[in-house]
């Protein structure tokens, strides 16, 4: 008995860690030469929609590269949307928004970069 | 001197919003296949240190890319370094703990994209 307890206890450790832990949906954009400013706008303001239409969206937020380094490759647009865990991107993936989102972005789009981490 | 102070108010108020928003550095490295795990790990750690010691870094974390969307372009890590404003990422780039993490990182790096933004 006493050692279910401290494997309980070791579980909900576990869990609780995770839970703190979030899942970050890091999503870079370069648009076509193309693609005019209007579009772009027109863009950024159908994401800060989006993020708000997905209820396992925790957090968002985004911004245009202001690195003085020169190490960016061509991006302009950094998209930063926090989930609780993974299986708030598997909600958000696979959503009618997202779906419309994309649409709408692909014509515009030169190269996307996607990495997600679990913060640490 | 109504109109001084209205201005005054209006400056105080950019200065705040400012304040409130923060400065990102978001940087994805990909390790040369060469690299040994135990190598990229030291690298992971010197990283945390580095944080550390600028005391400008106002938040810091990272992860490995678990996307399922395989959209990383080969980038296997995310570290998301926080200043308050730019001039915070203009010691951090400069300080001499910053020179020696690129100098062992070097070796070991395939590329790495860095994208900074205020926060919106």
């Amino acid at each position: 008995m006493k050692h279910l307890f401290s494997l309980l206890t070791l579980l909900m450790l576990a869990v609780t860690a995770a839970a703190e832990a979030p899942y970050r949906h890091v999503v870079f954009f370069k648009f076509k030469d193309s693609a005019s400013t209007e579009q772009v706008q027109a863009i950024e303001q159908d994401f800060v929609a989006l993020a708000r239409k997905v209820e396992t969206v925790k957090g968002f937020e985004w911004g245009t590269n202001v690195s003085p380094e020169g190490l960016n490759d061509g991006f302009t647009h950094c998209f930063l949307v926090t989930f609780a865990d993974k299986a708030g991107l598997e909600v958000y993936l696979p959503h009618p928004a997202h779906g419309e989102f994309v649409s709408k972005l692909k014509p515009l789009l030169d190269k996307v970069c996607v990495v997600d981490y679990v913060a640490r």
